[in-house]
């Protein structure tokens, strides 16, 4: 009753050079068709109308995949093994299926879909797993680091819609990892360093010290690290800032802010580098004046980063 | 760090009612479309180009799921729960991955895909999870039931090749489930009844006792039951017996055999019947003499499965 019992031992296997339906005859096309045929059909009873056309378009989808690659049943069995030892991993705080779709590109593609391009709204990019409800409120110009370790970074930047105009009071949360590659709550479940919520001023301006970002890898002991190690990938995200930005009226904004001349930069694991989203990390020498006004003991870095976000209704 | 943190609760969500592309600008489609080329780009460095060609195709299908359907990150979401719950339900004794395969139709596709057509060779249908390698060893006409209840049934036929020449020594693995719809492996891991393995004899005919087969659901209290209700789909398998039929020099051939007038048939819940492989399953009175000359208590049935084989170079 191992899954190794769920593969045919015994069947032919096609020429696995072939590509598309290369060496596919009419009567098997015929065959192959009929089953995908039947498949759709059954969803027909389906009384959701959005259920049924999902699952009839992933269907479809499947099935071609299947046909396109000429799946050997010893490849639908790995298949099946990468799905049980990505279930298996997975618990509250490690989502190996979210990773897939992440190092897949769906993650980032779902979001494309979803926040589709308005005139000069920021664009989107992925959420990633460790956003939390919780964070502590930080007033404009404080630290949100609380301690995380990291070289300081100011940031500061503007909130507008798409006309230009401000938008006060917008809520901006922000996130990122510390100097190690590390989120707080990989360390400690209940940590919360290295994020913090701030309310946009009269003017919808905001400041406040960070750190400045750095790569990381995503978890790679798992069977989506295989898989990128099997295919000569890697699997470190490009350094980069979160920020969910909301306001009244407008759409909800979940992006990053990503250093320029990064060494991950468009490697990024999970395909979230846009070319908007690139800003200078000015490198601040030790002893230059800050914003704010202190003098820290070493370096540090600034940058800005204008928001506009797009109508509800888009 | 539950699932539901994953999910970008606040963004927008296109028009769900919209099918395909539709209401897509050309700007929109660009910024999809180089996703999807970037995602492809990121295999290019694959040394096997087996697993490149496959996770390619792999990339182009899923990404032009999501876009066809727009899939909201809501429904992504619900995606990673079903998954998640998939995972966590498999173990040793239970494979939701190979059922979701099953009731999608992705493993008759891949065995279609594997077993193509070729003359008048017998078709193939699904292995399914409940093959056991060691099974008992039974003579020409004995009972492969070993005790286990339903109502007996003699099952004869022959083994040839595709040019109607006698493959004696063939060897039959045959396997089903019992008259309450249970495999022996479901009541008892160690138990071996309801299958056995037999040998063709010197002119490639074969013989033996088994059970009448009856209609059964697929193990119907996880994600895929719980998908199947959703779209108002029966887990119900037609009434079905296994058979797994090698001989050197022949391509294996995994399948079944289904009664005529099942109350399933069609609607199997895997869609592995095929027209060839329904087979009249005679019913046989209670005092109706048997073809190895007993007399039982109660009611029997009869058939008869001529199984060609085709060249294992197929």
């Amino acid at each position: 009753m191992s899954t190794g019992t769920f593969v045919n031992p015994g069947s032919a296997q096609v020429d696995t050079a072939a590509s598309g339906h290369r060496d596919v005859t009419p009567a098997q096309e015929r065959i192959e068709q009929r089953l995908v045929d039947n498949v759709v059909a059954s969803f027909g009873a389906c009384e959701n109308p959005r259920l049924r056309e999902i699952m009839v378009s992933l269907t479809k989808h499947l099935h071609a995949f299947i046909r396109d690659v000429r799946l050997t049943e010893e490849e639908w069995g790995k298949g099946i093994e990468f799905l049980t030892a990505a279930g298996h991993i997975t618990d509250d705080v490690r989502q190996e299926f979210v990773l897939l779709s992440d190092a897949l590109g769906a993650s980032m593609q779902t979001i494309n879909v979803n926040n589709v391009a308005y005139k000069g709204a920021t664009e989107a990019t992925v959420f990633g797993p460790f956003f939390v409800e919780d964070a502590a409120d930080v007033e404009l110009g404080g630290d949100i680091a609380f301690g995380a370790p990291g070289e300081p970074c100011w940031v500061e930047g503007s909130v507008t819609d798409t006309d230009g105009k401000p938008l006060p009071g917008s809520v901006i949360e922000v996130w990122e990892a510390d100097e190690d590659g590390l989120y707080d709550v990989q360390r400690d479940a209940q940590s919360r360093t290295a994020r913090g919520r701030l309310i946009a001023d009269s003017n919808g301006e905001f400041r406040f010290w960070g750190l400045t970002p750095t790569p990381y890898p995503i978890p790679d002991d798992g069977p989506v690290g295989k898989m990128l190690a099997a295919v000569g990938r890697s699997p470190m995200r490009a350094s980069h800032l979160h920020f969910m930005v909301s306001h009244p009226g407008a759409r909800t904004l979940v992006t990053h802010i990503f250093p320029t001349g990064d060494p991950i930069g468009k490697k990024d694991t999970v395909f979230g580098v846009k070319d908007s989203l690139i800003k200078e990390f000015g490198p601040q020498p030790a002893g230059t004046p800050t914003p704010d006004g202190r003098v820290l003991d070493g370096p540090w870095s600034r940058t800005r980063f204008d928001i506009v976000l797009a109508p509800a209704s888009t």
